[in-house]
């Protein structure tokens, strides 16, 4: 069962794992220096179909089915789809999912959906909620630049803070095989404000919710930044990241030689200058998390690694009304290993429903 | 802990109760058959902001405050809140509530979000995720038909079947004290789509979903309708209810006796008749629960009680591009008692956490 640590995390006391994920990226994304990962790379942007928002379901279909087929599982294999993305009313999700028959959670968490509905998806399965669940997100820069920006004929010139929002997504499938990698704990963001109105320095909305979520698993579960391998944020680019570093080490936190970002790990900003400070979305942090550092943690490249998706939720209507931009970080915590004994385990006497007693950990 | 019943239902082995909750309303509200139900009424449709989104960010805030309030509790006692709205990218739900500080799991589910919002609350709950956890969401008539339909200054004709949204909003706290209303199970809903495209017909397009999910929630538990006092749907409004009743009984299920819609429960169509087929929206079926049902439960009224809130899940473009309009519908069964003995209890042997082994139940 799922166990407070702190105020803000939840340790789980029977690691869930990660069963299966798949990644899904288009044409840019190929070109990255990650171009190897992708599960599936399709150069078309439409992905054959006849809209962008078409392709957007499509790449949720993609990534959920290439993940079913690795891990030799039936939708009706799983017991719960926890999904979300960008389009108004999700409709990536409800649509790219409506074929499974998979009971739907659906979310809205912007870009920190990988993270939320990883931490969903995983407090469901050691609660012994579901036996397995999935967690899927996406996003397409064309849908994105036409329902945020302007219409791509417009060709606007971009921002040096502006981001390339990802073409791409992922889909992870989460169960309780005993095999790495494992989910350890979660801290759920809330929502921070520090007052940014610029749509295009998304890093610099997301930022300050990042460096609250971080800090707080730090407090909680006194952990140390150097016991982790990598601390992964979802999209800051580079200038929130630089932001998230300055924030994190005027609170005496130095994440510096663990800190990546996907947003900066998915394009080559020297030699895809388009991208500006780096790539954004959900299905930035949820291709990378799926192509590139969960493959990493199975094969034991890495062990310890806190993965924390940031969201920026601000919509076209509140930016036009002058309102400022909040943003949110969810963090998994990832690990190699079910038991590191780094953790805080269950402190407190409870009563097991099954009239047994837990003892102090 | 939570278990499953059936493929899509979960008991809740301890069942959560409703510790609080609250209702907000707005004028229209305050004319309808439940004006005396609601926990505040605002008259002035902007609830004292300067726009409409931000009127519908106040009635969240409104709700949860009032929650807390009356049930002697500070933000700082809910672990999570789980919320979502109408309106692009949610901006009601982060907007409205990121005052509180309040870890959020963002949700979106169109009109389904209390049931949605409850569901994940309760399964928290049962789960010893957390201690208390909040369940909220709203809708505005005004920043709906702005963004789904016309300008309100275009005064287009509603047709028939068309709904009006609820100007209001639900609260409801989830914790463990041994009170009634509790909540006994879940059933999590699938996207269902049966074609339909007319978007001043969401009753039609959600009323298949209904049909889904109740079918399941029977077939899982075994349960009858003629156990239940009532058995509520959120906004299916009149069409959709007509067409609700007629798919169960085409699957031998009659449930005629018990149905209710919260959209024909909240305003009087006769004197009230620009509401054509009955109200919808989030804060349908939120404010109905808060202000009418719940307090029922509390006080022996009601005794058994199926809530069913319906979301169609479409978006404006979905719609342009000719997309048909997929539903969902997830199930909350509500019930005075923590232990009717209707309901199948957890059946497998499991083995507990703490190394003690439940029987068979």
């Amino acid at each position: 069962m799922p166990y407070r640590i702190g105020k803000y995390t939840l340790g789980l006391e029977m690691p869930p794992t990660v069963v299966s994920y798949a990644s899904v990226g288009s044409k840019k994304e190929g070109e990255g220096p990650l171009k190897d990962d992708f599960d599936y790379i399709e150069m078309d942007s439409y992905f054959g179909e006849d809209t962008w928002e078409k392709a957007e379901s499509r790449i949720q279909r993609e990534a959920i089915n290439r993940a079913l087929e690795k891990g030799e599982l039936d939708p009706s294999d799983i017991d719960y789809v926890f999904a979300g993305d960008l389009l108004n009313q999700c409709t990536s999700s409800s649509y790219g999912l409506r074929e499974l028959g998979i009971p739907l959670f659906g979310l809205y968490g912007a870009c920190s959906t990988m993270a939320e509905s990883l931490s969903l998806a995983s407090i469901f399965i050691d609660s012994r909620a579901a036996e397995r669940c999935a967690a899927v997100t996406s996003s397409h820069f064309c849908s994105a630049e036409r329902q945020f920006r302007f219409p791509l004929e417009y060709a606007g010139q971009r921002t040096p803070t502006s981001q390339w929002t990802v073409t791409g997504g992922g889909a992870v499938i989460i169960g309780s095989r005993k095999k790495a990698p494992y989910v350890r704990a979660v801290t759920t963001g809330t929502v921070e404000d520090y007052g940014i109105k610029d749509v295009n320095n998304m890093g610099a909305a997301m930022a300050p919710a990042a460096s609250a979520t971080i800090q707080r698993f730090f407090k909680d579960t006194g952990m140390k930044p150097d016991q982790f391998d990598m601390i992964v944020t979802g999209d800051l680019g580079y200038v929130g990241s630089g932001i998230l570093l300055e924030l994190l080490e005027k609170q005496g936190l130095d994440i510096h030689r663990q800190h990546k970002d996907c947003g900066l790990m998915i394009f080559d900003r020297e030699s895809q200058p388009e991208v500006q400070a780096g790539g954004s979305g959900c299905g930035c942090s949820g291709s990378v998390l799926c192509g590139h550092i969960l493959p990493k943690i199975q094969q034991g490249k890495l062990k310890e690694v806190l993965f924390i998706a940031t969201g920026a939720l601000m919509s076209t209507t509140s930016v036009q009304q002058g309102g400022t931009i909040p943003g949110i970080a969810h963090l998994v915590y990832l690990s190699s290993e079910a038991e590191s004994g780094k953790l805080p385990k269950q402190e407190q006497e409870i009563h097991c429903s099954c009239g047994g007693r837990k003892g102090k950990g």
